[in-house]
């Protein structure tokens, strides 16, 4: 039923991940060290999110945390790398950073581009670079001890791997803004109560049984309605409804198709599930 | 008072238009076959609010629903219409596909175009295209007991007219997508909580009540200050504030002119409703 | 430790300033005139902003206003001096109709391209103008007997100074367009649950202090960092987030730097208050 | 091989309309008053194009005139219907004047819209609303006679129906703003020179030749992909690359398909001029 | 007949300026100095441009230089000013610098915001800032024996005061990239075949005469259609048609009045040159 | 002094690469094939110019290509190989051709996202996907007998790679969509003439020589400044100029810095070519 045999997910270090019944579950897999954000964590979560994009039948990531906390964020030791080269002529060391730091928003980007919608079920503390990784979920959950908190302001920096992007499109921003410039905890209760997350659990468990229910709804629906809706969304985001509606018309012109409406209205009429082919893989060879 | 007599509205299948008062009252009038819309509805509502703007004396428009549910979407039929004309070279037929989005997507723009603003009082079930219808309107009432479904999801397609583009806009971007990748109900109190709807009411009777007494507060003030409000806020949602500021000005520009400005402070003074002319119809001949 | 004597805000007549503890605070001081925005406020405001901005030592701004209410908004000596002059040829009458309204909106602006946040603290109530300049701050904050209404649209015209063109991005759209509709009061809980004020506090004590400890919160932090985070934010609101991620890459390779991260790590390190460097002023001479 | 036949095009008054081989030839035809822009034009303009784009085999529209010169622009009548129109309350009579206004731009906005190329072929003077309208065809083509003029500048007011909008893209900045702020005639030499005009005939009967000519052989092209030309080359002027590229390969996702490629392919073997399916109509019923 | 006399132009260090017939003469004054940009020039220009825009009778300005040359650009002594500055904490330096280059891009900035148009009227060298200010001028003339030069790139530095932002839509993007790369001259017949001066001529003299009599021309049209004129096209620059078209119809329900017209219209009936009333300045009081 | 031996340009199938002298150079080599875009050619091509930008000593890229044509577009057996693949359910095969159609653009983006300018020197035939490429190059030179085709439209198709998202900013649109709808060769005078090209030269030595004269002088000049040109040029495009001087002024905060402008003067006084650092590589590692 899934091919995650054939995709190579054995030699990951800061994360697991299984795919069953079309749902793929990432897992930070770091607790003893706050699954804190170490080099190796960049270049697997891109690589991951691209390989069940591409070579999976999963219709939906689940991304949530082992141990205490979700993520402690950006782990020290990248901002010591940096430290150590740090210097050389400024104009081409400051071309470096702005380049460094197009490749950290890039791994979070993805999130965003993979085909199939990622949610983020979070317990404990999603500290700096995590709020970053979550703003690029497409929906957020949490237990109730749950906190949020916009760290770099108070290590003396402005967040800038998406955080300061992608707020403001999902929860208030007079509150963004408090947010960012104190760098204070955000509640769950909060964070439900403005939008951030959808809804508040009790506890780990009762959160990724949640989620995986909701994982489990969208995994029921035909792939490529599922993802005609995100890339409409996300598009909506940054463009004029007027462009929105231009490309959704366009968009549709190639993606609605028959088969799928009839195999879902069959379904219903058979009261049983209905079977969807799966979202297709590349053509052969360019 | 008004020119309902005026205005051709005689020969309505899906839905009814009274005018009162400056207040236009459109009821969906299928309750038997709940309102589902069928082809000459999408021909109907446009051409029923674009003769509202040009030809009435209206200052903001009501949409409401006769029987036990709002409107249940897209009719089957246009579906089954549409299946016998999936045909021909595909890339024709998608080209055509593409137009017809586009007219049915146009159908729910009239709302948005339309001068004067328009309320929607929902009771009973919104599913599919009418939440596309939904989001094209101003704001948004209900009753306790009604409910909202992107139902296109499960059918096996994406929802193509205007829900995903408008959405957005409106409720947090987090509960948007939960919502278009399960296409599971939202509630009332939900609707109410994220700010799709501005006020849930006890009942159908209550309901229209409420909205009808907001309506009446917005008739009472004048339709050019209305209509400069309604048009800003959409072409907020769509630019920069700074582009946003510069179109508000330029506006202004033409549309400030003191003999409102006189009506209404006058009128407080003497503690006495306003009247204000009506908003101008077109040039007599081009 | 401040630069406040320095700076001639001796001479005012709608507002006091005072600066202490890196926050300068703008306090309305017509309180009898219920802080009418006469023509003096609209050439003050704009100027002591600028002035804080580039001379002072202040991290935030905090507006508070003194009295039984904020602001009765716009002070009708501004319409009277207005309609004395609303004469002449009409197409330029027109054009400089349109320029004043730009150059009141430009001394709103100001409160959105100064440096550091602005904070808002609202008791009593926040009507036409003021609604406009709220608008204009990062964040709100009010009293339980607080209420804000758009009454520009009760006096026959359109609200020109920033509210329809900021308000659809602090709260949802069915909610702003029935304020400005209508022309009704919002009130403070309403206010809240809609996310156009942080925080609703018993008493203008408990909001002053409130509001003052969020502000030292601030000033506590990086200067830089927080600048940062107020133009990544600002941006963000006007930009897709392709474009707003390009932006804070380009503005982190100059402006990231280790000596604040070196100050607030080495800081929380010995449990102290980290001491950051001001913002700059200008080069000496252009 | 037309369906002009079925098309009423018997009772305009303004213009005639003939289609053969695939090329629509649209005809100025009031020589004796200068093809200048009465009441009936605005009418029959968009209601020819859009008759053509929906229900004729049309796969390229040609517009020329007939008479001394192309067209005098906007007739004396227009401005003089509205002059005893021009009264009433200001803000409503602005308000009734902007619609106007997008009125009449949409005629030419439907030479933009519908889905074959426009070629213009011009002769003697192009004047004003001529202007506007040239600029809202694809392709410009000319006598060595010919020349063209901002004449609104001349006559006090600002030309509002496109040039000042579209010139920008079709011509160097600098000289768009010469023309438009002085209101002098621009040759066929410098309009070749400028990139206005494509290429410059020696007189009317070697320049309808040579247009249809250039007609003709976008007639022998798959209309599909030619239409495809049209939306992606309009849509790249008024959006970034990126999101141009975007359009691009959506649009492409759908009309991309394998016959018209194989029958152009195939012909190009035979040596013989390829067969193609002429563009859809409309689905036959909604 | 001009208000120059009102004027206080007479402490410039670095520019003379008459005013005559409507038109304003701005003239470079430092000849031996070759108008190199020294610190005065960045204060006088833009306060020059905007006296002359809120208080004078001028319906177009004229720039031109004394002496060999244009303007060499930048003066020197600015760099070295910059260079004695360029130190403390990298960061706050870096924020000081990016609002230095706003403060030198906003004296150019002025030329294109002032209401009337500018035309340029160069001879000898245009080099570095030199380029910057004359893309932000209207249209551009110049001698034979002229050249351009973006000078910046060799000498270690990106052009940065508009070069790079408005060349790229006044001449050709290929050409536009080899000369910022190269640093190389433009000759004018270059400059006249790509579009970036308007017409060449043999030698200074013949230029001015040439200039003023484009001016003339100008200033004989009504202020309001040209000051339109001028607004519409830099906004058809950066906005889609779309945006741009409900602007310009936006703008015209309030600047389309009948005086102007009739004026028009009866001097040409009368053979006599039209007399407009003035541009209005502000409102007496805000 | 170039680092090209340690990049691994050895098992190129489909282009040569050598660096010299800060000068990459990369050579189309399949001259008996007209230089077709085999599937080898989309990999090749992105991977070679990004092992230049990242690893090499080079400033400038240079593009040429052997044998009698530049190149003959998209080689047939990419066709073949999808035309065996285009099958399956519709939808998804409409989704897996829009990412193909992305992934084809990205091997060209690639010319633009590079840091150093890419120059293109033409000779001979370039048709349909060259016309792509060249579009995506900084500029264009070609020899006397060079033209340019973009064949798609010929062949039943519309363009997808580029060339309609990117011309209509290089040359005026008229002649841009007369060239796409037809399908006819552009000549290297016409080329000339309307900018798409900056120099016609004699024969392919005189082009490269010419073309490599300019490389050189490019390569003369600091990297960072010319680095600096083409991301403002590139982005000016796509954005308005006040969000490009933005750009420009916050890249600027960064990027200016004393280094170069010290290293370029210093040369100057001693009238001996400066010698600048290369462009930095990445951080050693994330």
């Amino acid at each position: 039923m899934t091919t995650a045999a054939a995709l190579s997910f054995n030699n990951l270090t800061t994360m697991t991940v299984s795919i069953e019944h079309h749902i793929a579950h990432i897992q930070l897999s770091r607790p003893d060290k706050l699954n804190s954000m170490v080099p190796a964590f960049w270049q697997e979560l891109p690589s991951v999110v691209r390989s069940i994009d591409e070579h999976s039948a999963a219709r939906v990531i689940v991304i949530s945390a082992q141990g205490k906390h979700f993520s402690a964020g950006m782990d020290l030791s990248v901002f010591e790398n940096m430290a150590k080269d740090f210097s050389g002529e400024p104009a081409r060391r400051a071309e470096r950073l702005r380049r460094m730091v197009f490749e950290l928003q890039d791994s979070f980007n993805a999130l965003e581009t993979v085909r199939m919608p990622v949610l983020a079920a979070v317990h404990g503390g999603a500290i700096g670079g995590a709020v970053d990784m979550l703003s690029a979920c497409c929906s957020r959950y949490c237990t109730q001890e749950a906190f949020f908190c916009i760290k770099e302001t108070q290590i003396g920096m402005t967040a800038d791997l998406g955080t300061l992007q992608r707020l403001p499109h999902i929860m208030p921003h007079g509150l963004v803004r408090e947010l960012a410039y104190t760098g204070r905890n955000l509640s769950a209760d909060e964070a439900l109560r403005c939008g951030f997350v959808n809804q508040v659990f009790s506890d780990p468990i009762a959160l990724l049984e949640g989620v995986m229910s909701i994982a489990k709804a969208i995994a029921a629906n035909s792939p490529m309605a599922v993802h005609g809706c995100k890339d409409m969304i996300t598009y909506a985001r940054d463009h004029s409804v007027a462009d929105s509606l231009n490309h959704m018309a366009t968009w549709q012109a190639g993606m609605f198709q028959m088969p799928d409406v009839h195999t879902a209205i069959q379904a219903q009429k058979e009261r049983k599930p209905p079977q969807f082919d799966e979202l297709h893989t590349r053509f052969s060879r360019l």
